[in-house]
């Protein structure tokens, strides 16, 4: 399976007309073949083309017939064999465990999203008989349904390869709904990007689908990305990454002619509330439940739990002093890119030199190119209210304590708190008056709360919430991960009085 | 019922701290008592604060009780009486029959809402139970539910001075989510204003629910709806106006520091297309439908008919002879507001003056202060298509027919259309093969598309689609009337193995 290093135009295979770049094996810290083009602005704009050609066909398409495409990626993806596990360790330094687990959870989502779309529940039918003789005006015939919005632009993420790459998440969601998806690899894995790239359009031209209905660029430069933001047939953009990219984007997309919707997944310390009885009754175990979550994977989770918040005393000491011992047998690890490794000793720094700050502990020695070295930090509650950038997150393996002196100074630290993706408690049975009391304030805090585990760890169904009050997300009112992610890509019309035969099928009945 | 022309601080009345304005009777084109005072930067922030500190009763409100308030709030309404109506009639000059027609789709509404609060369908429970033995993963216990957002801004409209102002579709779909309301009434009726938003305190005391849940403030500066926008406890806007103020307001609430939901319903020019076979057998009684659309209350609706195109020919001639004569017809009628008359004669001169535009045919002279007069106009679709400036919505009974030469540029000029809240089609048996290929094009340009009618007058139900993408709306993905309303003011939580006894009871189960 050769990688050639060219875009995807729809169904054509093209050089990108801009600068060559080539991805890095971060563990090696070499330039790996083959060499990839970013792609000029006349390759974006005959993409996006292409895709709004597509869009009526496609969005219009039977829903079982949508669902088998969905299906018929991940076979596509699944016949892809090792040969994209190995480049795709190759380009994160992720383990051969990780990287499989992620590809049957990519998997899994396109077959769930394939049975969503088949179910039909996603497009909120309501329909409402006329009532002609209804007072004091009659009652004309009105049905409602969820369409899709337009073509779609996703931006791949760094930390999921797979999962929240190009045909992860938002790709699976956007096409679930009818939209059409270009998608910008993310630079760090153009390879593992072509690979899968290459079996979704074999999905699209063995479902007979209009070519349009899925392509792929490559860019490295901030040009390549504005670009296709601004493109005035993209009508909705999903991007997980940075917040400074992702506030970019926004901006992008909010000034606009026609300002569209973009859902950034960007920034999150998803804090830790350990409550007193719990951690009385077990400072060890949660010492070393927290440490294995924020090291695993060197912190590179949108859920890393990059805070912990707990009350003052001998009991969050022996926390701290388990935590700090667990932490120093913990290895540095090679992270994703040399960008990131080098972002996350810039941003630990940051937070270590903040005011009233404490450097606690360091795992253990880098080795090699690249690595993330785990490290506690401690504050005061006091010190943390005041200095908002201790909000600001460190993408690795790194966690501040914050020691709270009462109750009152835990609320007024929850309240300082910006928007999480998770806010997890542990509690005891003797904590939930306490955990109730901070219930809703919690809620307005964050998309999930978890009690006794740990947010690492995002599970792909119905229920889950991917998502979160600003900075966490650009978006609170939606998800990322899950079912509910199809419904960032639809929008109502409301049908009145049309005769039978003009009906859409889903509202005919 | 005297006006003392205060604010309401939660339960408190003041006067307004800035400068003092008058409502203005648009009939007599004088000022009337008494005088309102504009709320300065502290009584604004004062009235956030307390609908900060109303939040949390207020969202975790037992439904019945929400449902309750928000049927007490239809009761105090009409017990305001006739004091309501002619305060009303005397600030907008709308005759008695829509004013109490109104009156009764607000109440209408609320109860609405209510109904829809005490079905609990709208908090999206979703639940999966854990998955212990789930291979590769176990899965945890998850439960997702729709939240209240936090404190909404809403802005009063100066069209309809009771359904879409105090205590109209925003705040009914607000309050129903569980968010606190902060109002800033429309300078154009603050007397009307000051009686609902009473009628509302009034059921907030009636219902023991924290004074905090509803303010009312007036303002004629710009700066103090901008002090709202950017109030940091303000977590959504609804407004429903001007292109103009709409897209400054929402470029406030994008740049805040912690951006938020504006849901501005702004402007559309509702075009009707009347396809061959129904134009050539009834273009007589489509130009009367069309003419008394168009002048029904003046002109002043959000959906009225500013635009019609057709197939150029002897039945479009027939069509605008007849409309030309009804138009003819139609006396100037008073507008809501001296400024809106004003900007309505403007920028039909402005239309007017646009290359290619032809004049057709005056309604009667006007007879008195701040009329309008209906007006029509004609273009080709080859100039509408190469002016994007004919789309510009003209807020009052002026409407311009666009002739098309062919099939094809009658999709190149739906094709150039902009956003809207409706496109209407006229169509026969024998015009369904163009209407189902046209449908998937409309679809993409309106929220409602309506088939043999006329799109002034919104049913308030479950069905209805009152929006549109931009710029008939900021977000294309909602809709300011029906059901679906409330869904702008709520975002996902998910809580995983929480301990049933902290689980909110709606997903307890």
């Amino acid at each position: 399976m050769m990688l050639n290093g060219e875009l995807l135009i729809g169904a054509q295979r093209q050089r990108g007309g801009a600068q060559a770049f080539q991805a890095i094996d971060p563990q090696q810290d070499r330039a790996l073949d083959p060499l990839f083009y970013e792609a000029d602005a006349s390759q974006i704009d005959a993409a996006c083309q292409l895709a709004t050609g597509a869009f009526t066909v496609y969005s219009s398409l039977d829903l079982r017939q949508r669902a088998r495409f969905l299906r018929q990626i991940g076979k596509n993806i699944l016949a892809l064999g090792d040969a994209l596990i190995e480049r795709a360790m190759q380009e994160t330094a992720l383990p051969r465990g990780r990287i499989e687990g992620e590809r049957g959870r990519t998997i899994g989502q396109l077959n769930m999203f394939a049975d969503v779309v088949e179910n039909g529940a996603f497009q909120g039918v309501i329909i409402e008989n006329a009532l002609p003789n209804r007072k004091p005006l009659p009652r004309p015939d009105l049905r409602q349904r969820q369409v899709a919005l337009g073509p779609v632009a996703v931006f791949g993420a760094s930390n999921f390869p797979l999962a929240f790459s190009v045909a992860g998440g938002d790709t699976a969601s956007a096409l679930a709904a009818g939209c059409p998806v270009v998608v910008k690899a993310h630079p760090a894995h153009p390879g593992t990007s072509e690979l899968v790239a290459g079996a979704v359009a074999e999905a699209v031209a063995q479902c007979e689908l209009p070519e349009g209905v899925f392509s792929l660029l490559h860019g490295v430069s901030a040009q390549s990305g504005s670009a296709l933001v601004k493109h005035p047939a993209i009508c909705a953009v999903g991007f997980t990454g940075s917040r400074t990219g992702g506030l970019a984007l926004l901006k992008l997309a909010q000034q606009r002619p026609v300002p569209i919707p973009l859902y950034a997944e960007m920034s999150s310390i998803n804090p830790l509330l350990l409550l007193p009885a719990a951690l009385q009754q077990r400072a060890a175990s949660l010492a070393q439940g927290f440490v294995d979550s924020l090291t695993l994977g060197c912190g590179q989770f949108c859920t890393n739990p990059g805070i912990v918040f707990a009350l003052d005393g001998a009991d969050f000491d022996r926390f701290v002093q388990h935590a700090c011992e667990a932490v120093r047998q913990k290895p540095s690890a090679t992270m994703l890119t040399p960008a990131i490794a080098q972002a996350c000793a810039q941003h630990a720094a940051a937070l270590a030199a903040l005011s009233g700050v404490q450097h606690l502990m360091y795992g253990q020695e880098k080795t090699g190119a690249n690595q993330g070295q785990p490290q506690l930090l401690s504050v005061s509650a006091h010190d943390f209210i005041n200095e908002p950038r201790m909000q600001n997150e460190v993408f690795g393996p790194v966690s501040l304590l914050v020691r709270c002196a009462s109750q009152a100074e835990l609320r007024a630290a929850l309240r300082a708190l910006q928007g999480q993706l998770t806010i997890t408690l542990h509690l005891d049975a003797q904590d939930q008056p306490l955990a109730a009391e901070l219930l809703p304030l919690l809620e307005q805090r964050a998309g999930r709360i978890l009690a006794n585990g740990f947010p690492t760890g995002v599970d792909v169904g119905y229920a889950m919430v991917h998502g979160g009050p600003f900075p966490a997300t650009s978006d609170a009112r939606t998800t990322s991960v899950g079912a509910a992610a199809i419904q960032r890509f639809l929008r109502p019309v409301c049908y009145q009085d049309l005769p039978a035969a003009l009906l859409p099928p889903s509202v005919q009945h």
